[in-house]
């Protein structure tokens, strides 16, 4: 199997001053291609340090990526470590991304000095993948069999990850061009509510029983639930999708309509994809959420669809004057109650006129006490044929709850309404 | 200066399946106790790949930090790794741990199993840092001058982030009574409303003026603005600090209120650090944040004393209805407008009876046209003084632009309230 290093370039990774997103979204393309990651590392802003450890990483793998240091202030320094690691002459200039340079500094409305020329410029030892999107091209480095024992491949990638990710399509498909990668087929589902653990014991027997070829892997979420992705090596792509579908239509009566979507997706816009073109629209009620279910369904594009919107009813006085729940109601069952909730529900409803609802009352904490421990949510859903409650306990910290409550509540509307047109 | 480096262990990095948050914050510790991180690296659970790459950390850096590998389950095997790496003829149960790993299980209902004690078990050559945040404890290898060359430490963490995290504090002090460290010193505030490139042009002077022995990072992030730090090696704690107060207090007349905090801090919290204890509260009316202002907002623990609510009006029919903002209003000047935002504003805090109100109006993506291009958002403020509105435009993407928007609403409700509070 042709194996790979991603190796990240830049004294800000190693001060702990930037997160490195970009290794984790390479690795997982590379895997779905049929390539294996033997090795992530991130070193220093560093000439002889850069040198060192990409020429040991070519020595132990077909294909080396390296990510950042291309920038064109005086501590970005990888373009002339490569330089000399490749054993260049000298530089050429890239015309096609010297155009690109061109490009985004007039948009910009910049002039074009030196500095920023000089980056479209590339040691004589490289091929060139044009990056769209920055100033700083793909450089890739074919270094022959007889340097470092194989064939072996380095490409140079911006750090910027609107950059670095924007470039992998063609970074994959130079890889796929000069290696003998075995083909490898994925698909996915979704799963919600339910955590990775009691998943695995759910659905044991149908694991137990898959084909030897097939590969499962669980990829949970806070947000959208787990995803499970079944793989195969080799074979004729449709027939083998074919076959994987089989496996996940077995799953169906297990999981029923826990199976949110057939592709890798979110709670939020499956949801949509019940209301998109129906007519029928949604609006929520929140109080523990604080707005992070409105958040949630907003961050789909053309959620204005069906979307009217939300009231955010922290104080009680919100909930009695906005969302008409009763004092009465309040004083009886306390604020966490599933009185509380349905009121809430019919109250947003009412007053937003949407076909639906969903509301939650809850407890993220601190805090919490015997009748409603830390961590529990009431859910109420409103909707043309009724209202419903459901509560939920989930033991993180408040931020993690919070997300908890939110998915749990997009997931109950979807169950609520998918409920409504099956009846 | 001490050397480290941090490795993670588990194939679930390497595929892309977890990204590893664990090394950054452990990098961004180390560095601010005055250790230097050459370099971080991800490896599988793969025994020989294990033991080769510890001792090529060993041999460079003093001390070593691993993360990971150390559950309960069979792909976990980094101690049986350690193991033989430190020469250990054999294991030894850990008294302190295991009373922990009983405590853990009876506080989740489950009998302790043999599996539950071995996470208990340690090789014999190692110290134990107890964890009280999960089964596996810190184990601490020492290894004598002759081994490397060094005196090197290998530390062995948990993999899940808040054990690691959790597990940090120990280490450090563990770190710091073995190791000759320089001291370091650091302090920081947060500044608002610029990017960090048009900050470092406007603190250029003053950044020159920085006595040598100070170092000056920049922390950018889109929801809470720059983060500046300064940090100075060695000296007098009290001395020091002094110093780097009275080089910040320069900042004061060139960045104003722009500057929100003078430790780490959020925006929310700085708003919220306005509003507590003094009766005042605040509520929001969002069409482009979608809910993301109440969602951050109430993310601070005690936001229920001020934060009444929101309402988020996605419908026009909303805003009408529940903000009361005129149809003439929208018809004249469309709903991305000055005067749509501020009846918004005004709305929300008719409704709620709030003292203050922030409100966005505005256009996140896709879409956009001439008037109003994507990335353009209003934000409206209306308090016991009066009312007005502000403009904004972003060019990011859907996502990034609702979080610059939202950030952008809560500082402007920030500089609102603390204009009055001056008048």
């Amino acid at each position: 199997m042709t194996q790979a290093s991603i190796c990240t370039i830049g004294d800000e990774i190693l001060i702990g001053q930037i997160l490195d997103t970009n290794s984790s979204v390479i690795a997982r393309t590379l895997e779905e291609n049929g390539v294996m990651v033997t090795r992530m590392l991130s070193i220093g802003d560093d000439h002889d340090t850069i040198i060192d450890n990409l020429r040991n990483e070519l020595e132990h793998n077909q294909i080396v990526i390296s990510t950042g240091g291309l920038g064109p202030t005086k501590d970005d320094i990888t373009k002339a470590a490569l330089a000399e690691l490749s054993g260049s002459k000298g530089y050429v200039m890239n015309e096609p991304q010297l155009e690109i340079v061109h490009r985004i500094l007039k948009a910009r409305g910049l002039d074009v000095l030196d500095i920023n020329r000089a980056q479209a410029l590339v040691p004589d030892t490289c091929e060139v993948i044009p990056n769209q999107k920055g100033t700083a091209p793909v450089m890739v480095f074919r270094f022959p069999e007889e340097r470092f024992g194989h064939p072996a491949t380095l490409y140079s990638l911006p750090g910027v990850p609107f950059e670095a990710i924007g470039a992998l399509p063609d970074v994959v498909s130079d890889i796929k061009s000069h290696n003998p990668l075995s083909d490898i087929f994925h698909k996915c589902i979704m799963v919600s509510g339910m955590a990775e653990s009691a998943l695995s014991k759910k659905i044991e027997d149908w694991e137990d029983n898959l084909p030897s070829d097939m590969h499962l892997a669980y990829l949970p979420n806070q947000l959208t639930g787990v995803r499970l992705r079944l793989s195969i090596y080799g074979g004729n792509r449709e027939e083998e999708e074919k076959r994987i579908d089989e496996e996940f239509a077995k799953l169906r009566p297990i999981l029923g309509d826990m199976i949110y979507s057939y592709q890798d997706d979110t709670l939020q816009n499956a949801l949509g994809s019940l209301f998109r073109g129906t007519g029928m629209t949604i609006s929520a009620a929140e109080s523990c959420t604080g707005g992070m279910i409105a958040s949630l369904i907003t961050s789909v594009p053309g959620a204005s669809e069906y979307f009217l919107g939300s009231v955010t009813s922290y104080a009680i006085a919100v909930k009695q004057r906005v969302l008409d729940v009763h004092p009465d109601d309040i004083i009886s069952y306390g604020v966490v109650s599933s009185e509380v909730a349905a009121a809430m529900a019919d109250g947003v409803r009412k007053l937003t006129g949407s076909t639906y609802a969903v509301a939650t009352t809850g407890l993220a904490g601190p805090g919490g006490d015997d009748r409603n421990p830390v961590g529990t949510v009431w859910i109420g859903l409103s909707g043309p044929n009724g209202t419903t409650t459901l509560t939920k306990v989930f033991k993180n910290d408040r931020k993690t709850n919070i997300e908890r409550f939110s998915s749990a509540a997009i997931d109950a509307l979807r169950l609520f309404v998918l409920n409504d047109l099956k009846h």
